[in-house]
Parts: C-alpha cells; structure tokens; sequence
C-alpha cells in the first residue's frame, strides 16, 4: 500500500520539504525541516527522513546547524528506515528496512544500505556500493564504489575507546578501496585499508591493511591468496 | 495497552486483510494487502504485516506477486517489527521487537524469533526452534525442529560475494539439523551443515561441516568432545 | 520537529502516565501505561515507551506485574526506540535510533546506549556507561560506572544454551568493572568478569575473567600488557 503525500495515512511533513513528482509514501512516515525527496521516491511505512543528530553531552560528532536530507531520483527507502539531516543520496539507492544513516554522509548513486544496517555520521559511499544487512559502517569511512560489505560486517574507528584528548586527533574509519568485498562478520581494526579488489574472509578478524588483490582470512587475518581473475570487476 | 481493528489507533488495514476474532493491536500498525492474522494475535505497536519486497535492481531475490503473509492463531508479533508478503508462520509463534522476516519465509510451530533478528527470503525454519536477539538468517537457509541459535549468530551463503554469473547456482545457505544449538556471535560459512545437536561454541567460525552430537569450538572451529547426553533432547 | 503531549500527531498517551514539565515529543510515539517521563525529556519519533514484555510460552525471563518505565529528567529517547516497562533510566540519559531496553533494568545517570542497542531484562548499568552502536547486552549483566562497550559487542550468558534444568541455576551474564573498555565486536562467554579499567581488543573472544588495567586481544583472549597509565580514568 503507497499514497501520495495529499492522502498518505500518519504522513507528518515539515512545511518546507520538497516532495518531488511521483514519490509515494507508506503509513505514519515522518518527513522533518529541510528534506528533498527526489523524483519518483517511494519511501516506506514509519520511515524517518531527515531527523535531527541526538547527540549526548560527551559525543565527540560535530554539532551545529545542519541542512536538509537529500534523497536522489528514485530512491526506495523501506519500513522503519532513520536518515538523518546533512546527508545526500545520490538516484536509485536502496535503504533497507530498519536501517539508519546519520549525518553528513555522502551516498553515491545506485548504493544499497540493506536491512539493519548503520552508517554513522561523515561516512562516504562511492556508486554502486552494496551494503548488506546489519553490516556496522563507523564514523569517518570512506567506502569506494562496487564495494561488497557482506552481513553483520563491523568496522571501527577508535583505538582508543573515549579515553585521552589526543584520541580526537588519531580517530580514523575504515578507508576500503574500489571493488573489495568484505566477508560476513569480519571485523576491521581503526583505520585499516582494504586494497582494491581484495577479499577478506567471513570471520576474520582484520589488524593490518590489506592488499589490492589479496584474499585474507582468519584472526588476525592474513593473507591466503591472490583473488581470481574471473572474480575481478 | 492494545485494541481491537475497530478501534485501535493509527492502524491502516488493507481492504482484503482477514482478521480473526480476539486479534488485538497496539498503536500505529500497518496490515497490508492479503494478510491473514489467525485468532487470538496479538499485534505490537508500529508492526508492519505483509509489505512487498524492496529490491534493489541488481538482488538476486525472486521477484513476482507473493501471496499474503499468513500468521497462526496465537502468534505475537511486538514492537516496530516488519514481516513480508509471502511469508507462513505456524501457530504460536512469538517475534520480538525490531525483528524483520522476509518474503517466501516457512516458519513451523512455536518458534521465536528474538529482538531485531533478520530472517532473510526463502529460509525455513522448523517446529520451536529459538532465533535469540539479533541473530542474523541469511536467505535460503534450513533450520530444523528444536534448533536454538544464541544472540548475534552470523550465518552466510555466498562463497563468491557477488560476483561471477556461476555463484547464483552455488549460494546455499546453512542447513542446521534437530536440536542442534549454536552459540552467540558464532559465524557459519556458506553452506555449512550443523548435525543434529551438536553444539558450536560462542564466537566460532565454522568453516567445515559440523558432526552430528560433537561439539566445536574456535577459528576455525574444531571439535572438542562430544555433546553431554544429558544435553540432548 | 517536535511537539508538547497536547499538539504531538500520532500521540498515544496512557491515561496514567506522567509527563512532567518541558517534555517533548516525535510524531506517532507511544506511551504504555504507568509510565514516567522526567522534566525536559526529548521523545523522538515511533519510540514505545513502557510496553509489557512479550514473553514465549518457553521463556526464562520472570513474569507478573511491572511497575511503569521510568525516565529520569533531560533523557533522550531516539526514533524508533523500543523501552520496556519495569525499568529506570537516572537523569540525561541518551538512547539511540531502535535502541531497545527490557524489563528490569536499572539505568544509571547520563548512560549512553547507542543506536540499535540491545539491552535484555534484569541488567544494571552504572553512571555514565556508554554502550556504541549495535551492541548487545544479555539479560543478568552489570556493568558498572564509566565503562565503555564499542559497537557490536557481544555478550552471553547461558552455558546450556536452553537445555538441562540446572541451567536456570548457573545462568550469569557479563560483569564489566568500572572504567573497563570492550572492544568492537568483541564477544564475552557467559559470566566473564573483565577487571577495572581492563581492555579487550576488537574482535576478541573473551574465554576466561580479564584482571584489572590488563589489555587482553585474540581467540581466545589472552593478555598481551598493561593498559597504559595515560588512558586510566
């Protein structure tokens, strides 16, 4: 079941959001300040679009006013999605159900975020990334396009876990080259870089950067193997 | 608090959902075309019941129309939880808050399925098998009767993560036997086989079929001894 | 965009619930009956407050009447989060995007609980404790003061995972001693004790009690040095 926005059941719609031609909307969404909904958009039952950061006393995230959600042609966002304010998508992204992207990332085109996952807040995604459920994507990455993030992958950004000032300084997301693909449940250690096209096996557990082209496994994972040809974009 | 459709508040109701007698809602529910809710239901609050698919243009889901999603008499269905078209559940079931079941999903008897687990399309599951918080069910998996996966069980089924046009004949979930049990954060390759109750300890990675009655524990996992009779069922 | 309980759209408002003064509310929130609201709490969009447990037939969780939720003054309560009755959060509190808390628990003062967190039943969190993003929390934890759990960390308390009826005797959930840190995706076996201000690598697997201010890393955990004086509280 989908509505326009002049009869959708529940739809709560800042005054000043922009809803494009053709966007169709579930029951009860909540479309907050700012926020652009692209041409053709179908967003789903009790989705959030464009809410505010809540940001704990002690959130080292920047604060500050932050514009509109931006949703590209196209996007489908699913049931009980959370985007927040300061973030563009580029057309045809996909946003599973129950997944949240906070602020100020950068979505590129055709990206899938699937089911449960998080993107945390000044995150980059290059075109035709795939995302897939319940993977944990932490602040401050920066993912190149074709990426694969297979299931209930999990990154980190801090190795030094909100203790020390100069940790503010040292703070670094996962920077994952063009083409990788990330195995189901692997862990990446702050800052590591996985090369382009390189494979990391599900599991593993990943303290060093990885190679272009090298395939990875165990924990701490090392490297088993050069990627097949016939598996390279 | 809870409410029968007639006067349960924010519910939107498909024209063709059947309702049976001594289902009751809570607040904001959304019940979509062609769902079934068998007697004595009860339906938490922010619960989506049978939406279409969201696919991406590139998943490898089937796509084409779904019957309705069928629940059981008796079954609970709680909080801002998403359940597909397409989908059966067996009587008696319990879904806890935040969970999502996908489309084409066969879920037997008295099963729960715990807070914010995602079973994902054309898995099937068997009679009281327990899925505990945030476990993750990968697509075209089977767990048998009487299975118990602990919380934030990660489970796989694509060796080759997208890429190459032979996987799609290879993808093959995890087939989980009777009464086997596997522990929290275990992660399973794809395919992988657990006999029947045998017992993966928490945080493994099975990379190899597990035997009836043993149990593993590791990364890899290997086997320790076997399981204490008076464990079995 | 927020609201007073007199203006907000979608508002289900218990009869018997208590909304102090300068509370605000998201669109479509749902407050069950009894509960609480401190002064100057923020309730964002779709969250459930104080919903009764929907327990399986099978469950080990206690049963009876709960008081209502309590919220402490200055909590935060993020979009889609799912907080059941019987438990207590202190003053300024934050819970995150489809966060859930469970019944009895007890909430210290300006707790952090991420987005996606899951808290179970019977759990007790000190001051100030921050739990990251998709973190899990399993029922008959404490976790004291100034503790910090990164994101998707895993806990477990049941050695039987459902079988034998001794189990219900020797179920223990995590204790985490103050200042102690707990690494992304870490997971911890059931009734581990970690030390004062000790540290478990990301991606450990935690098998044996971590002594106080010791650094643990690897499957399983062993220790590999102190924690530096520098990142003492």
């Amino acid at each position: 079941m989908s509505w326009t926005a002049a009869d959708a059941p529940g739809l709560t719609l800042a005054g000043d959001a922009q809803v494009a031609a053709g966007v169709v909307f579930g029951a009860n969404v909540t479309v907050h300040e700012g926020t652009v909904i692209g041409e053709g958009c179908a967003i789903g039952d009790n989705a959030v679009l464009g809410k505010q950061p809540t940001l704990s006393a002690g959130s080292t995230a920047r604060r500050g006013p932050l514009p509109g959600l931006v949703l590209g042609a196209g996007c489908m966002v699913s049931a009980g999605a959370v985007l927040s304010a300061g973030s563009t998508f580029g057309g045809h992204c996909v946003v599973g159900d129950l997944a949240s992207v906070r602020e100020r990332c950068t979505i590129g085109r055709g990206v899938v975020i699937g089911r449960g996952v998080c993107v945390e807040n000044d995150t980059s995604i290059g075109d035709n990334t795939k995302i897939q459920s319940n993977a944990y994507i932490t602040a401050y990455c920066t993912l190149e396009e074709s990426v694969f993030i297979a299931p209930c992958v999990i990154t980190t950004n801090d190795n030094f876990m909100g203790r020390t000032e100069k940790r503010h300084a040292l703070v670094r997301g996962a920077l994952i080259r063009r083409g990788a693909r990330v195995g189901g449940g692997a862990t990446l250690l702050p800052g590591i870089e996985i090369g382009e096209e390189a494979f990391v096996g599900a599991g593993a557990v990943v303290t060093r950067d990885v190679p272009a082209r090298k395939l990875v496994v165990g924990s701490p994972a090392r490297v088993l193997r050069d990627v097949p040809d016939e598996e390279l974009l």
